[in-house]
């Protein structure tokens, strides 16, 4: 039985990180709005037993889940990107969670005042939360990212115990969305988040995350997702 | 052992949301700053060998878990908040990170732009933020509760299946703070959602909230918080 993604067939979006776990699990699975142009996602969300708020929403049989958090923690042990142990699991879950504030952050810096209105309509707002944004967040979030992987008492190789999970996946497309997004700013910080770097270089490194990377089945970045290229927006 | 709650002590913030379920759950547990005054909670934010991006976090033993919907998903179990199964309890979490968001975007609200600069210094982006708020995205987080509600095949009483779990402690105090800093908005709202309100009801009548809502325990809302009161950001 092969799972089906419902998300924006035309972005990364937040659906990318259930894309990775996808392909770096080796599943079986339908990326379905890619074939029929997000016809069937906006039929399940009104119709699935389990509506959910936004894509993305993955299905299994007649079960449907949304939001990448709970997606992944429910994937993950299916997948084998989840260690074992409720504990381990709660603080893979903790360090997913994290990183979707980054995401709904970085969603923000071009979204600042009205998520229906478009950017033109609200960038001098747009370059003051980038600012906060670029000079604060990036920093924060990074460094506490590698304060995760330094204090791992497996090494500095994965953010939980002594192999890939899917959290490891999410750090690789925030590197790539924040330097897609902020490349100036991005590249100062990642100077001195040196583990984070070398997590990002050992996902791309990963066989089916090199060959899902090359394949057209990746969207290319693009200014319709979470992370977007405005130049007036870093620095 | 009891449970070790850290969060800012003089905010109901996010740490509500853990406060509730511990109170509901008849927990023991030490709400630590409260006594400190956030003494330990500053420390073990560095110390702790899985440390938390920020509060609230809680400890239980020598495990220490943060981000609210993490906590909530390693402690729902462990005080009979959640449902059997896996895939029952990805479904309370997808709903808890939906509140989740609408949590953040309240906080958005009042600190639009800048997180760390004060509300006064974003007076104009918050009110525009705020009529966004008001106008689209309550309405549009509470009718999906209610939709939740009333798909559950188990009837409308709670969110997931047929008893209390914490999604709807959670959405007790959605409708609680909604309430307080958007009264005029909320109540417009709350009118085609009375499968919410109901829920909210019978959160408020269980003898445990009961107890806790009229004890010292439960901070009162203030401006400090997620959710503030500023006449000039409702109508």
């Amino acid at each position: 039985m092969a799972y089906e993604l419902y998300y924006w067939p035309t972005i990364q979006g937040r659906g990318e990180f259930i894309r990775l776990a996808l392909e770096a699990g080796g599943a079986d699975y339908v990326d379905v709005s890619r074939q029929d142009d997000g016809k069937a996602m906006m039929t399940l969300m009104e119709t699935a037993a389990t509506p959910s708020f936004a894509p993305p929403f993955l299905r299994l049989g007649d079960r449907t889940i949304g939001q990448v958090a709970a997606i992944l923690a429910w994937l993950g042990p299916q997948l084998g990107l989840s260690p074992n142990g409720d504990s381990d699991r709660a603080w893979l879950n903790q360090i997913q969670l994290t990183f979707a504030d980054l995401v709904a952050e970085a969603h923000d810096t071009h979204h600042p005042v009205d998520m229906m209105a478009y950017y033109d309509q609200q960038k001098p707002e747009a370059a003051r939360r980038s600012k906060a944004f670029r000079k604060q967040r990036i920093e924060k979030f990074l460094g506490w990212a590698e304060q995760v992987l330094s204090k791992n008492a497996a090494g500095p190789a994965w953010l939980v115990g002594d192999r890939l999970t899917y959290a490891d996946l999410s750090l690789f497309q925030l590197v790539e969305g924040l330097t897609y997004a902020f490349p100036t700013a991005t590249a100062r910080v990642l100077k001195s988040t040196p583990h984070v770097v070398a997590v990002r270089d050992r996902v791309a490194a990963l066989p089916l995350i090199a060959a899902y990377i090359d394949s057209d089945r990746r969207i290319p970045f693009n200014q319709d997702g979470v992370f977007r290229r405005y130049p007036e927006l870093d620095d």
